[in-house]
């Protein structure tokens, strides 16, 4: 009986990283079994990604109806109704999740449902059972992070977890923190009516980014009517009867509903073992060589538990090439500079590969050319009514090394631009295809023409 | 003072194949003549492309406002004010068209206002006045075509051009055409609150793209409650008091307020001089070598004149080629099987390349390979909450020929696919890189994943 839990391979976590992992081994062949503490499909599906998508197409829906006057089109707009919008993301979020547990079954994976801990580096206990494989990943992911003497008390004080199921609009909201998750909250209740304020300790919001995206985003929020404090620590928190006061360094305090801590997500992996069991750790990240092995050999680890971008597709990445690696297919390595980066807010920030700094950095600034064009002459974004840019990072003569753009759908674009970035197109090659007339897809053909000497719609 | 009208480039015809070349030339230090009768930017930007593209917005934003509660949005939907509509429509336009002219003057192109005809290899008469080039473009596109028979009145039958400046929704209408103009206009009206019925003779809707898409649109335009008649040949129209009376052939009859005539456009090359000079025609279309040279020496003709798809992003291509020809840079021919095609309809298309049965015609049904992914897998588009697929044509162990998709912005997708196309890739070489979770364009990743034997987000 102790044989039914041997395994090829042992998956500790059920998120995009690890079934990722567990459906390619089982593909090729390999016996699988995914241990998944709550549900497969992890954060990004079930408080991520989608949830959070979801209340943002509902904000985009809020917001059109709200302009239509604009279009000329009579409607109106009275406000969300949370219920409603929670049961569409809810709607959306357990159709998914019922085509993963499909795809679970159908690739003959076996789930295991409880905690796992990393026992040795070859088995995984769980409720006092052992699972045991010749190889194993883990995957345990990520979670909300707070700062030190900030308590999270999950009502006035709350994360994106928290955020996620609240059952009304606030009034207002302090966002702590300008990265992706913030920008992406702020965009949201911004849309649903709430007055809002982002206070970022950093110099600019999505500080990640190119920045030229910074500002343009900047731009637009002000515009949009939130109030955006860069350059400002948090000093404290206070409760009070209708909410929080915030005191940002320097003395100033802002009142508000809700406080939403999002100042960056960490590695979930405390207690698990890994230590232990000689897995060799940074600040509670798994250290991984460019092949994802950690220091036990025949241990490996995905997404967001290996330091670098925390994305939903690149734990798909990490999962596809390790279940390779380890059937012996000897797979490229993932890069994340090849790997596309989105924020959902309104507008959308989009890029790929490195930004004008980054470039100026490794090359010298004098090797790096760019070129801004202005979405101002796209027609399809001057149909959308979005404002923003496409801005190509290349190497002086040769290729295109980044791509950064910010607008409504802007999005979607990226997926091409990765495909330019990964290819390592000149500008010219670029040049030569044809984007269909009118997209937004026209303002990345555009952008190439200009960098490869031949603007077309753009005065250079 | 005869000098004066002496250019290296005569270019009759300022739309976007005109006007392309015009640029292009001229950027390459030519000195250029661009002749038109009417406004820079053509068919396209005035009568074309980007007005239907404002007025399928405005259908978008018709259509989110009317459906906000399935997003818990509480939103409504009163109709539309047309004034308003066309006020949207047209400020588009008239930004765009401002930005046109500025860019004439910034090339430093002599724009000549006026009829213009061919008097000569070298020679274009515009009222009187002489102009000469060392070479001569045509570019004088197309105009709304009509049956034989079927008198367009401009106001019971009209074709799109009067549509675009309808001052009311019409209560009813017959879409005569099945095409790509056809089929838009009936998404707008019905988004608008029309009763529509296209009637097409050929036995599916948009019969030059991929039969899987012709059904799934038509599926799509029967649930929003629109009249589909096919393999329906027009038989007559009698005008009413209330509108009009189309007769089908086999006797059926229907009633509408307005019958749009959308068979296709023709060349416009009636009484210009083509054949006086020389110049081979068939059918009123000016017939090139693929380089895009008439029978005239150093006369060449670009876009809606020359036999092909009618794009204006075609155009563009076109006027590109052609003044890279001229200045002796050898450009690449244009191939009208690496261009890609969008219809702008709810829900679009957007397609590259071979269809599944131009595949099987070229190379044997047994040398062509295809994939589905339905977009309900595709966590973006149940966001969106859109139906559609992203379909993969590949030659057996080969490159992809063909991508063919349908559901809502998809069109914005087909610029990847087209990079995909044209540099011939394989789909392992697709699958290797990453698309950003979750977009759309994931389903173009999880074809290709799936066409190389390692799905993701589907059991093959």
């Amino acid at each position: 009986m102790a044989e039914a839990n041997d395994f090829d391979l042992v998956v500790l976590g059920g998120g995009s990283g690890g079934y990722a992992a567990a459906f390619r081994a089982a593909e090729l062949g390999l016996s699988v079994a995914l241990i998944e503490k709550d549900k497969v499909g992890g954060t990004c599906l079930h408080y991520g990604c989608i949830p959070t998508k979801a209340l943002l197409h509902a904000a985009e829906v809020a917001d059109t109806a709200r302009d239509g006057a604009k279009y000329g089109v009579q409607s109106t707009f009275a406000g969300v109704d949370m219920a409603g919008v929670n049961a569409y993301k809810d709607g959306v979020v357990s159709r998914l999740y019922k085509g993963l547990q499909g795809l679970v079954t159908a690739n003959k994976v076996t789930l295991v449902e409880g905690e796992g801990r990393l026992a040795g580096p070859t088995s995984v206990d769980v409720s006092g059972t052992r699972y045991t494989g010749r190889s194993v990943v883990l995957a345990t992911g990520s979670h909300a992070r707070s700062l030190p003497g900030l308590e999270v008390d999950g009502d006035k004080v709350i994360t994106s977890y928290e955020a996620l199921t609240l059952d009304r609009v606030p009034a207002s909201a302090v966002v702590l923190g300008g990265g992706v998750i913030g920008v992406e909250f702020a965009s949201v209740w911004r849309s649903f009516g709430a007055e809002v304020t982002i206070v970022e300790m950093l110099p600019r919001l999505v500080p990640g980014e190119d920045e030229a995206c910074s500002k343009a985003v900047e731009r637009a929020f002000r515009r949009r009517g939130m109030t955006i404090k860069t350059g400002a620590g948090f000093a404290g928190v206070e409760r009070t009867d209708a909410g929080v006061t915030v005191s940002i360094e320097g003395g100033q305090t802002i009142e508000a509903e809700v406080l939403l801590v999002a100042v960056g997500r960490g590695p979930a992996s405390d207690g698990l073992g890994f230590e232990e069991s000689g897995v060799s750790m940074d600040r509670g990240f798994v250290t991984t060589d460019e092949r994802l092995r950690t220091s036990v050999p025949g241990v490996y680890a995905v997404g967001d538990l290996v330091p670098g971008l925390q994305l939903a597709h690149r734990g798909f990445a990490h999962g596809i090439f390790v279940a390779e690696e380890i059937a012996g297919l000897n797979p490229a390595a993932v890069e994340d500079t090849g790997i596309p980066r989105v924020t959902y807010s309104d507008p959308e920030i989009a890029s790929v590969g490195l930004t004008e700094s980054q470039a100026a950095e490794r090359l010298g600034a004098d090797r790096v050319e760019t070129f801004d064009y202005n979405l101002a002459g796209n027609g399809k974004s001057q149909i959308l009514g979005t404002q923003g840019f496409v801005k190509l990072v290349r190497e002086k003569d040769g290729p295109v090394l980044g791509v950064h753009m910010v607008g409504a759908r802007v999005g979607e674009l990226v997926s091409e631009a990765q495909l330019i970035c990964n290819w390592e197109a000149l500008p010219s090659e670029v040049a030569q295809l044809v984007h269909p007339h009118p997209t937004q897809s026209e303002a990345l053909g555009e952008a190439h023409l200009a960098l490869a000497g031949k603007p077309l719609h753009v005065h250079a």
